[in-house]
């Protein structure tokens, strides 16, 4: 299957989003009509909405947030977009990708001819507890969730693995946070707009507003191990080292390659998709790295006929900063173990590195509203392609092969995708 | 969208279920490896199940019936089949429909040969109330559960607008029921395998043995008329017109048209697939049909290029009698209103009837684990055309040309599949 070729090529030529942060008041469809114009605004030669003709909608945990199952029906009625077929895809944190690679899917096979493809996710109306508990239905309940394992838990095991195998240390990890933090302060969507420093200077500053005892760090490795200010949330993953919680839509304009031009003049190519699926973390031969990320690429890097080296840039899956480190070996940009943990350390990840990863600010930064993130990851990757990400366009570089890496769960899920400006 | 072809042609050459019915102790994952199991004992030829390249699996509610998101990676995992990619698809009742076509897509496309679709559902682990209400998060939660409604009511509600309109009567849908269960009486995986004499027949002799007051119904309709045997859920449906709660699953092996004779000699092609979306209740022009049946049938019968005399047999969604009354008139098999409300009565759709429909004993009678019917359907009408239905075998008839009709919640998806053997 690997080896396969699309039968009709497609390329993604427009991408929209609802604010990415803490939503009240938007449900799922409020925030998916949010996003949906923003994209009908995106498309540069215009989209006429009776155009799409599919709605593909990725989401984890409507169910449970707000109740409402089958969420892509509603999207679809709000959006005004009522017959087109409307589907929901569960495929936890990778439910957006695996949503977008059907719409490219749909289209090679003849069905489609333009697609709306993304995700949404209101996850905010529960406590933060309430919240990792629906989270953690994601993972293997009657191995997992019921032995208590949440997902901080189940990705500090693989950190843990990482740190006794390879020497990786919590700095090493902290290194992606910042670098993460560096490139979401200067995105304009992201939840978290703020350097690790911005961070450190507002709670200087609101400790003294306060009359309380001003912390004294000096780096933000000081900050970063204050268990007060950075507490430790499942060893040795501290808060900073977790995505945030989010609210938020996503999602694309899929259109037939031979189309592509009536919507804009600079669509970007999906030229490689890849999806595998993984095990329970104690059914895995490695913890150090996620074999379903490995197999994916691996069918996109052959589909695209490129390799790794080619890659300009990637969005990968941070939901943790041991998550990215994974994801850049497993995808082949760096050797598993210490060259993968301390590349953002020694500056290789980041936006004037050798390879870029997550210039968006990733999950870390920009949110993580997990059936969206995946088409999030995609707007990265288009405004980078187009030369169009502002300050956080990557210098010295064209942006012409781009990759994006989705994980579902703990890797029980992965979707890659390459995308080409030609 | 309507006229399109798929790139490439898509048979179906296997199928298998687990028990439908109440299986304490079994999780989603147990039956489907048990209808997977059963299905690479259907394939004639033989499957390797190395051979299957993708999963599709629909499921509605397995968040909230057994606290496990994404069900598609958990069967893929029990039945051996990591790393393929494994997509879980949530369109409420219309779940497994909408999952095997998106494996047609997947085929026609040209990614995959050999796809393993169908869904699976975990309804008995909540009492009936809670299960009524995990369903009711597939209607709109926003403008129908919060205001009280349950699937009964919205279904009770076309009920009675088509009562009103056409004068249809508590009778004729009665009548659905009894033809229902003189199908289901003779299948030997039904969740109910009993005609409603036998039902009847059961019940007296249990009030003998109990030494109560024997009812003494003569006819089925006394029996349906009896409030305290068949009492009222929603006026004007009763209990008995109205499907089980059941746990199961079910799947469907599909291939590649070039390579289909390589399974078995006797493929079924899938010749037309549409599918479509409808608003909720109040935002509906009527309430006596389902727009998106119409529509998705009118894509379905463009495809393969057949309308609806031609089309031997059908099984349709009948999650309700109600419901069958509007398909069959939707799919154009009959005029709406009185022609299609007295179908069942005047013996149309029996198996002897000029239009068998539901032959299986539909959702009424064989069970409805929501996830799954979709692939039920299929089954039945793999059987049928194949001549392999047993005692249920429409007589004088070469089913050479079927239909399954599937409806997610009350309209909101539908899916309408053609099939032909050659």
């Amino acid at each position: 299957m690997s080896k396969r070729k699309l039968g009709r090529g497609v390329a993604v030529a427009g991408y929209g989003m609802s604010k990415f942060g803490v939503l009240p008041g938007l449900d799922c469809r409020d925030m998916f009509v949010d996003a949906f114009k923003d994209l009908v605004n995106s498309v540069d030669k215009g989209l006429d909405p009776k155009d799409v003709e599919a709605n593909y909608v990725g989401c984890c945990g409507a169910w449970n947030w707000e109740a409402q199952a089958g969420i892509a029906k509603w999207c679809t009625d709000w959006a005004n977009l009522v017959p087109i077929p409307s589907t929901t895809i569960d495929n936890a944190c990778a439910s957006a990708s695996v949503a977008i690679r059907n719409g490219i899917i749909g289209i090679a096979s003849g069905l489609y001819d333009v697609v709306l493809a993304g995700g949404v996710e209101k996850m905010t109306t529960l406590p933060t507890e309430g919240t990792t508990l629906v989270l953690a239905t994601g993972a293997d309940k009657t191995w997992e969730c019921y032995a208590g394992y949440t997902f901080p838990g189940l990705y500090a095991t693989m950190a843990t693995a990482h740190m006794n195998e390879y020497g990786t240390t919590p700095e090493d990890l902290m290194a992606v946070a910042i670098k993460n933090h560096n490139n979401g302060a200067i995105n304009p969507v992201a939840q978290m707009p703020n350097t690790i420093t911005q961070i450190m200077e507002q709670r200087q500053a609101r400790a003294r507003e306060k009359g309380k005892p001003v912390p004294g760090w000096v780096t933000e490795m000081d900050f970063l191990h204050d268990d007060q200010y950075n507490p430790m949330v499942a060893w040795p993953l501290r808060l900073f080292d977790c995505c945030p919680i989010t609210d938020g839509a996503a999602c694309v304009l899929l259109v037939a390659e031979d189309i592509a031009k009536n919507f804009t003049d600079t669509p970007i190519y999906v030229t490689g998709t890849g999806q595998a699926s993984g095990r329970a973390l104690h059914s895995r031969d490695t913890l150090t790295s996620i074999p379903a990320s490995q197999i994916a690429a691996k069918q996109a890097y052959e589909m695209a006929g490129v390799g790794p080296a080619d890659i300009k840039i990637a969005e990968v899956h941070d939901c943790f900063t041991i998550a990215e480190v994974m994801a850049i070996s497993d995808l082949g940009f760096f050797k598993p173990g210490k060259d993968a943990a301390t590349a953002a350390a020694e500056g290789k990840t980041a936006r004037d590195g050798i390879k870029p990863i997550n210039t968006s600010g990733g999950l870390k930064c920009k949110g993580h509203p997990v059936g969206a993130s995946g088409a999030g990851m995609i707007g990265e990757v288009f405004h980078q392609m187009r030369g169009e990400a502002g300050a956080r366009q990557v210098p010295n570089m064209d942006v012409n092969l781009a990759m994006t890496h989705n994980v579902g769960a703990h890797g029980t899920t992965v979707v890659v995708q390459i995308y080409e400006r030609r």
